[in-house]
């Protein structure tokens, strides 16, 4: 007997076209016009007390370096710890180091929910406070929680909305990836990136509007509007289109990643903090002998819209502004960027990729020469016409302190031409490392996770939102 | 200006007719009957000295047992080492454990060269002898390779074939893709697969021969024939048609694993040998207290086609037959499986999707009642009319003694209707973990890597072979 059940169709075909028919409403929304965003956004600001206070590290509560190891700790073992890590690569200027590194085994959910109002997809987005960026409230997803924010461990009130995302039959899931975060800061983090179209009504807290995708993508050109984790939803929004071509076929563009995958050999061991060479740690934080890096800090926290009141909690300040960019190209009519296969110690699998250049320039500082990032200066040093796309945004407001980094989306149209596309062979073929992809492509990788890093992430929400057209 | 280069289509969609085609030539291929194959094989045999035989761990040369973690290493450095592992799970009848394990970081290749004779496509099968196989002699890939063996650490001859998988230009890939291996007994490993059509003529060494997939099929019919690693490439030969539905989306599918992979925290770490409680070491072996899973064994090996003359090596020897099985089911008129998503301490990240069922009688058979695996006992008692596939073979002879699993696919279009498939909610849906995945999702999954473990592999080679029609 043969079941007969009906079948569903593989993929939604007519998603990329309401994503796009989304992304072109820029002006305005179901709930607000673009330009009111910015009066809405300081009213929330308004509606709360937040104030966030360097603290020493005598005065974290339920905080302490343990015996032993020197990680620090969360008394409840639960949150994050801050541990060493020994890494070894095996190419470029640096081989081996040890470094300070965030651990976080929990999953979280990051989750927008989305719903059509007059034909027209929108996306719920929060007014969320995070103690590290520098203007403390920014777009957020509607739903950002540690798996102890939204089981409770915190004490806290109940995580706004998180039904949609944890209970079934709530409404269709669009998008559900686990992808990683930082490699350079975190032990082989992820965190589950969701995207749900709700069924039925969805009451509107204050702190939460409706916007389209464009909506959004006009945000991303404004400096630190749209935190990262909203960002990194945005980016597997399933926008990408199957039926164009691109330089390289899929399997082409696996079997180069898999030999990317294959040809590094990195060993990245877990170490105790008190281990870590080169690095020293004082009253107020642990910083990197050179002044190089990030350095590891204590903020108390006093704030009205989260789900405690006040808390304190260590976070990760990077030393100076990084440089994160795509270089681009239209290829046979199709926008491409030329991706780099990059290893970050902290990656679950030795590479995924990023944008051509991601660079925080004063850690590198005493590098020349070949040692010298490829394609900066290309970046740095181009023609205002040919720079697409230019905002300041920052990184994980939960867990770094005012880590800001300059993204650029700049054309390559007027680069080289033929060996440096094809890699013909005649010494101007992308170094090893990296490959044009088209962004059709890049939306496919980032179904699955560990292939797209989060700073390229950021950039194909840009993409992904209209914020920059290719 | 827009680079003029021309675009290449995504996808390759003629590919997937032309291994169809290749899977339909069952009795004869271009070089041999395939009735003629049992007597090609024998003469393989003749032709080479083989012998292994167990000897005692003092009588290694080259491995030893480190000072201080008692690890069993290799004194290059190279190649592999037996260590412990613990391992913390969140569920299940057993939810801590230690056990020895295999580390090794290398990643190697296992690679088939694809050519077509008379418009029907032909892989080049490699007669191989490997240590740990009952019979020896195995079909492998045509090339089969760690990193030590291809870069020379063995000191052996080079490897036949390897510049079809390392040097770009000398055919087609038609894929490429990290795969796990065994997550019970190795260390987060994982091997390059690849299938490449080559360009221009490919000398035959002797050694090797050129098969059509149906004939492959034919022999994976019987027992111990059909390598492992030869079986894990032709799983990720790109037969799976996408035109069709399945009984749930691709993104459906992709939103169920991903909440796997998020509900469970499985902690693995590796420790030394010597601390691996529960199991003690003599001068042959290393064995489980109660006799149960595996024991790590010594053998000496002389041959006459390796890369080297004769050796010695560690193995694991597994204790007792395992069954792995998946149940199917036509839905709508599309074939699917029932996967299940398993944690495996070994795995790089938490879950893979394993068969419906994957066990090894003798080291459950002290549970009773609901610890006994799901489905077991449907498939161990199923009418002889629903055993669709019914062979034993072999894991890796390279690491593993006497590793032989009964495979087996079994129809469930008898089984209880409705509710079972959709998850209807009548009791009957399959439980936590398992769900209804089509053959061809199963074939758009193995593009990636670490979502279809090993086992799971094997029957899926079956079904792009035509061992097992659905």
């Amino acid at each position: 007997m043969t079941t007969t059940v009906p079948l569903r169709p593989r993929e939604d075909t007519a998603l990329p076209a309401r994503l796009a028919r989304s992304a072109a409403e820029r002006g305005a929304g179901a709930q607000m016009r673009t330009d009111e965003f910015a009066g809405w956004l300081a009213r929330r600001a308004e509606a709360h007390r937040f104030s966030v206070e360097r603290i020493p590290f005598d005065r974290l509560r339920g905080w302490s370096f343990e015996e032993g190891t020197g990680n620090l700790v969360h008394d409840s073992g639960r949150f994050f710890t801050v541990e060493g890590l020994h890494a070894e690569v095996d190419e470029g200027p640096v081989r081996q180091w040890r470094q300070p590194i965030i651990k976080q085994p929990e999953v979280g959910i990051l989750g927008i929910v989305a719903k059509e109002f007059d034909g027209v997809l929108h996306f719920l987005m929060q007014a969320k406070m995070e103690p590290g960026n520098r203007n403390l409230l920014q777009l957020s997803p509607t739903v950002q929680a540690t798996r102890s924010n939204y089981t409770g461990v915190h004490r806290g009130s109940p995580v706004k909305y998180i039904d949609h995302f944890v209970s079934p039959g709530r409404g269709r899931v669009l998008a559900d990836v686990l992808q990683s975060e930082h490699g350079s800061w975190f032990f082989r983090k992820s965190n589950r990136n969701m995207l749900v179209e709700a069924a039925g009504d969805v009451p509107v807290d204050p702190d939460f509007c409706w916007l389209t995708l464009g909506q959004i993508g006009e945000l991303l050109r404004r400096d630190n509007v749209v935190n990262m984790d909203a960002r990194t939803v945005l980016a597997c929004a399933p926008a990408g289109r199957d039926g164009r071509g691109a330089l390289h076929s899929d399997t082409e563009l696996l079997s180069w990643f898999t030999a990317e995958r294959s040809r590094h050999e990195v060993r990245a061991e877990r170490v105790p903090l008190d281990r870590v060479d080169g690095w020293r740690r004082d009253e107020w934080a642990i910083r990197h002998e050179a002044g190089r890096y990030f350095e590891v800090v204590a903020v108390s926290v006093e704030a009205g819209n989260r789900e405690v009141t006040g808390w304190t909690q260590p976070l990760f300040e990077p030393v100076g502004l990084g440089v994160t960019a795509f270089l681009t190209r239209r290829i046979g009519g199709v926008p491409h960027v030329l991706v780099h296969a990059r290893v970050e110690g902290g990656f679950l699998d030795t590479v995924e990729l990023g944008p051509t250049v991601q660079y925080t320039p004063d850690n590198y500082a005493h590098l020349a020469g070949a040692d010298r990032p490829a394609f900066l200066d290309r970046v740095l040093r181009a023609r205002p016409e040919s720079v697409l796309y230019e905002a300041v945004h920052s990184e994980e407001g939960g867990r770094f302190l005012n880590a800001e980094s300059r993204y650029l989306v700049v054309s390559d149209d007027d680069g080289d031409e033929g060996g440096a596309v094809t890699g013909a062979g005649d010494g101007t073929a992308p170094p090893p490392g990296y490959r044009w992809v088209s962004v059709d492509q890049l939306n496919a990788l980032v179904r699955h996770g560990h292939y797209v890093n989060v700073q390229a992430r950021t950039l194909l929400a840009c993409f992904n939102t209209g914020a920059v057209e290719l």
